[in-house]
């Protein structure tokens, strides 16, 4: 195990100097804050053994995600973390997160410096910079809804987007729609492309008609329901599947202004289950993410990184929420 | 929950008739015994209520896989389970499997009259009668390297496949190799499959030529070795890529007898890390599957299962394991 001697050799400055720059005495200049702190990393120290007499310390680094009421959709997810961490003797630190921290100071660097041993991280997307530090950063990570290939630090949590899909369009074809349209925010995200495919699966495992026509995707959901929705009914497709609630609502509430009924003309299928899912006119069905579960598979598997079995994705099962956005298909010309 | 009682009303008998033939009471007549376990399987009832002074049951379901030897395949799967499910109080045996007992009994019904409350199953195909079970069945079960989608009872683990064959590839591509070979059992379990898929995504994501002449897949591996293997040579292949070790092993003395070194002529890759890879000649660099680990990991998901938290996938980090069999790639003409 790397001690702070280690350090200091590699360095060629003192023992005292490296202790100092760790826990970020003033007297320290910046310049050599980092370089101490990056050498850390790069040896593999951990402050681990500092901390017999304090509780150990976790955070979720969050982003893009809000979680603070208890309709929003991280809120959850936190819980469930915390509701296994907390009794195993874990403290739990909330760290809203955005690029200018990332740019200033690498993912490892931010964790030593911080006393954290393991981070479960929400809300990120490619262009985070911390997405790159993840390839071959040390310290545990379980990142939700982003896979990094090959680093045995790194864990993904998910659901099973393929069920999902599976379970929308078996729905679906039970109901007898033949002709399924897909919208979809733009596929950027990991996760976005990761459903568009999911999709496709799903309609090749129940041999419906595979036709990229049928598919709109866009950055705006405004452009969404503007060009690829009238364009899809124009089509003839009798049930839209919907990357996520947010656009299930807004193609619901533009199929009704268009003259459509929802579900008797068009049925319509979210994604998430998100609280006002419920509470829409008509309900939504949808596929729900069970957020307390992600929040404890989060949990296990950040321990199971910490503890070297190398757990590197748990996938939850996808849960069909069936209310009244969808109904039998209609005949149409 | 279903009690004794709702089953009795279900068929029109007494409570004692249900309870004896739940027992195997032997003045029961076998018909009429199936007719209450199948009904008990179709009500949901479950014996947990009655095993409160007894210990938990739960078994290890095994079938073309060898596991009674510290050198083989099985055994560290089995000892990972073991190792977590005992101490948790958890009695686990070991059911050896073969396609006659599967054919005479459901899985759901098996497990009611051993009074199992979970399996883990262990080396299963997809012509294994139980595989169509497991897509409707209740009793709570985690399939290795078999994944059966949208039923909550059921749980798949496995390595992470994908990072198996980018590990395997970005090896060779450091090597210099950039005409790359894959040699297969058959394609039809689904791992085989999911391996052959993995290779070429690793291909794609390497920038590498992707030609399927490149690849050989047999049932027998002495078909693969006369057919595949001298083909691939001829198209200049310098590296091999195997589905698995026992094939990496036969490859590497059929290059030797051609007259062909293994690694200066040719590289050699494995996947699986079976005990012999360290005592061939040269020694199989290969992908590890930590097969502890694998057992834990069963443990992990079933218990999850049993629980309702409904995990349904988890994939370990697949390792590459360096030895001999790979090095520069040859200068061909």
């Amino acid at each position: 195990m790397t001690t702070i001697q280690d350090i200091a050799n590699t360095l060629g400055i003192s023992k005292g100097t490296v202790s100092k720059a760790l826990n970020g005495a003033s007297d320290i200049s910046e310049t050599l804050q980092k370089q101490v702190l990056e050498t850390a990393v790069e040896l593999g120290y951990t402050k681990l053994r500092r901390q017999k007499s304090e509780k150990k310390k976790l955070c979720i680094i969050i982003e893009n995600m809000e979680y603070k009421e208890i309709h929003h959709f991280g809120y959850e997810i936190i819980l469930g973390f915390r509701q296994i961490a907390e009794p195993a003797g874990f403290q739990v630190d909330i760290i809203d997160m955005n690029e200018d921290i990332q740019s200033s100071v690498s993912y490892d660097v931010f964790m030593l410096q911080n006393d954290y041993i393991g981070a479960f991280v929400l809300g990120f997307t490619p262009k985070d910079p911390w997405m790159k530090d993840f390839e071959t950063s040390r310290t545990p990570a379980v990142l939700y809804d982003n896979y990094v290939i090959t680093n045995p630090s790194i864990a993904y949590v998910a659901i099973d987007n393929n069920e999902g899909m599976e379970l929308a369009v078996s729905h679906l074809k039970s109901l007898g729609h033949n002709k399924i349209g897909y919208l979809s925010h733009d596929l950027k995200s990991q996760i976005m492309q990761v459903r568009y495919n999911a999709f496709f699966n799903a309609l090749r495992h129940h041999d419906i008609e595979e036709n990229s026509d049928y598919t709109g995707c866009s950055y705006y959901i405004t452009q969404c329901m503007n060009q690829h929705l009238p364009r899809l009914l124009n089509l003839g497709v009798t049930g839209i599947i919907c990357s996520h609630d947010l656009i299930a609502n807004a193609a619901m509430i533009q199929c009704q202004q268009l003259g459509y009924k929802v579900p008797e003309d068009i049925s319509i299928i979210g994604f998430d289950d998100l609280p006002i899912c419920a509470y829409t006119s008509p309900p939504i069905t949808t596929i729900r993410q069970e957020r307390i579960q992600l929040g404890k598979s989060g949990y296990y598997a950040l321990d199971s990184l910490m503890n070297q079995v190398s757990i590197g994705t748990i996938l939850l099962h996808a849960k069909l929420v069936v209310r009244q956005s969808t109904g039998e298909a209609a005949k149409r010309e």
